[in-house]
């Protein structure tokens, strides 16, 4: 991690580090098929109008063109058709849906693991291309609010078996929190929502400013909407401190209550099934994202300042065709910000850098083929097997395969006889190739835990 | 594959044509690491000085730049500092060797499996962004001819465990025909390598006509260029025809008789090593690339006009840094080409066209908490499976299901008693969610080969 890159913002991994990354990312895929979800990719690019549909004003997007068509005359941009590239799994995914809504079956779950860009100012925990990890279940003209559950449970599940620690589900509900707004008097409820989400950026003092600035709140109201967004109950005893705070508003509360009802059946039900993992967080907006209903935020416990490392919430109204509509509800896990936490602070550290188990060493030049021959035994049996490409001196075979971080050489003598040396140990034995293996811990590289 | 994309050039696969995808990738994967590839990935984005090094002006390159810049006033293209999408894997591994060369032990192998981008003109096997499967090896200094022939190897038996039928690997080496050229007296070998290159398009007398026009060749040198490129041997009896057409050549005809000795060595390996995938093929030329020595393309036998599906080469000098110089030989396999070849040929078919093999019904909405407990149980035995969102009618339940191509739908009654339906068959079974378990042949989706 100490090393610099090229391109800021731009991640690129050791060998070693992708064995962490593929480690997360072959544990996400396993959950996520565990529960249904079908693997999808959508392409690297959109056309700029879907990207823009959603007034996504505030990712900085890549546009793509052709650089023939650049250096040529006519490269003034052409806004609709103009390409660029995807900035999240959850537009293209809703493009995808109404696209091939004929061949799908709803309601219908996918997961999805791709890069996605962001012309961001690069900064710690900030990537220009990074990996999302997303799943989303979406529905055809309905989807039950149970879903919202599920998405809850199956990411807690899922980062419940990574090596990271302690982390938690901050959970709210637009409907919630728009709906107390609208009861206290607040019209411009997304300017609200705005400034409340700036809460652990700039305080309580400087939001409540905000609010009487950019949403015409009075002091009270501005007070009122910051006790909302202070509320943090790990049980459903939020209900209650929410009632109590909206006691005596004279406007129409029925969206709070809707918002209300559905948070509390959903930290209810988490907290079941995953105990200790969700917390109801009134503080919680995304601000400026498509979520008309639950949203959800993860921190890693002891890696706060990091932000959110899995993010999403329930969109009502993304995907349309005509009459039809397909709502949805989804989640997604900042892929390259984990990992690079995990390898800077130590969390995972894989048992070695490379797949390979044994290093089948060449006695003289004219021994390759026999020493493939050798390897293939092995492989057969689901050993990883490299062979030496040169009859250099054992020495400087034992030696490279020691740096590459191999745990075994292979040597076979004159004779035909083979052994195999545990270089860690010194140990050499003698083995026949069609049974010998490592033990399990040396089959594959792992993942272990570093406490 | 009868759906129009919506961009054209730009494929997306349905679920199920996914998983098609999914289990070539898999497998391809498995094959790279057993003979001890260790799995990289690089950044999306290269800049042009580094995409246009070795002159690689045929490949359409897509321009990225940051939208909010294209808009301000500074937009004229700079262009060494200009980003790009990469159009292949090889490229930006070199540059990658090259920054990371003190973290990495030479000779190192690495795979690589990711999406690359051309601004082509669409037609059939053609797209504008696809997924290559590379591997490569590079050394530091030198590397041994013997990875030449692994590479062909490891691609074969790769290849050998997909199901796609026969295939042939095309062989060549640029040594032998431009030595031969050389030796033939034609000065300018890398036009007459472009010439030959178009036998298969054009024929043989255009390329004739071509190689006098553009590379100087008297009839009698074009005739004997053309019967160099006929020569096409499933063993090494190439060489001693060869060796008869260059017969009286006056030239110097040591880089011929070294190109010679490496395709022998080569064909002669991979003939034993993997009988009957490999031929000498004089004709292989891929002209405007960066290969020095050996050359590899692949054909899918019955879809010659597919076009490789598999190629790659040496590269003596596509990376350095100073006086280190990092040869290396790799193979890429055109992924999306070969998948959708597949898939439209139904070569491959999966056995459902999701993950799930069990559906939870629910017989009331209030039953959801106790249908999750039964499908943990299943799931906490690698069983994949989703509970229904909505407690219908059990006939539209199990016509969901069934939609949805899953096998197995579950259904617990008023006191407790499991039973599990094979919606295939209908039959109807007990069973207890704590030892239940489909098939081996239904756990997972399989692909299957169609005859």
């Amino acid at each position: 991690m100490a090393r610099s890159t090229s391109l800021s913002g731009f991640t690129e991994w050791l060998p070693a580090e992708r064995l962490v990354e593929l480690h997360v990312l072959d544990t996400l895929c396993e959950v996520f098929e565990r529960h249904g979800f079908s693997s999808l990719e959508s392409r690297a690019v959109e056309t700029l109008s879907t990207l823009l549909q959603k007034g996504e004003v505030d990712k900085e997007i890549y546009a793509v063109s052709r650089l023939q068509d650049e250096l040529s005359d006519d490269a003034a941009p052409k806004k609709d058709g103009q390409l660029a590239l995807r900035f999240d799994n959850t537009v293209p995914f809703a493009r995808y849906v109404v696209e091939n809504a004929g061949h799908l079956n709803f309601p219908f779950r996918r997961y999805q693991i791709q890069k996605v860009w962001r012309g961001e100012r690069p900064q710690e925990g900030r990537y220009r291309e990074f990996t999302q990890a997303d799943i989303d279940v979406i529905g055809e003209g309905t989807l039950p609010f149970r879903s919202d559950v599920e998405i809850a449970v199956v990411i807690a599940q899922a980062l419940d078996t990574l090596p990271i620690g302690e982390f938690r589900l901050r959970i709210n509900n637009r409907k919630l929190a728009q709906g107390f707004y609208t009861a206290l008097g607040l019209e411009d409820t997304v300017a609200v929502l705005r400034s409340i989400d700036k809460l652990e950026k700039i305080g309580p003092e400087q939001v409540a400013a905000e609010l009487q600035e950019t949403a015409g709140a009075t002091p009270e109201q501005a007070q009122k909407a910051l006790s909302l967004a202070q509320i943090r109950t790990e049980d459903t005893s939020f209900v209650a401190q929410v009632r109590q705070l909206a006691e005596g508003l004279g406007g129409d509360t029925s969206l709070l209550e809707e918002g209300l009802a559905e948070l509390e059946e959903l930290i209810g039900e988490v907290g079941k099934r995953v105990p200790g993992r969700a917390v109801a967080d009134l503080s919680i907006a995304r601000g400026l994202d498509y979520y008309t209903g639950t949203v959800y935020e993860t921190v890693l416990v002891g890696h706060e300042s990091l932000g959110s490392i899995c993010s999403g919430g329930r969109y009502e109204s993304l995907a349309s065709k005509g009459k039809r509509t397909f709502p949805g509800v989804g989640i997604s896990i900042g892929v390259t910000r984990l990992v690079a936490r995990m390898l800077s602070a130590g969390m995972a550290t894989p048992t070695r850098s490379v797949p390979t188990a044994v290093y089948v060493a060449l006695r003289t030049e004219e021994d390759w083929g026999a020493a493939q021959d050798v390897a293939d035994q092995l492989r057969s049996r689901g050993i990883n097997v490299e062979v030496a490409l040169k009859a250099e001196k054992f020495g400087k075979q034992i030696r490279h395969a020691d740096r590459r971080g191999i745990p075994f050489v292979w040597f076979t003598d004159e004779n035909g006889n083979h052994e195999v040396k545990d270089i860690r140990s010194g140990d050499q034995i003698t083995a026949d190739p069609t049974t010998w293996s490592p033990g399990a811990e040396d089959l594959l590289p792992r993942i272990v835990e570093s406490v």
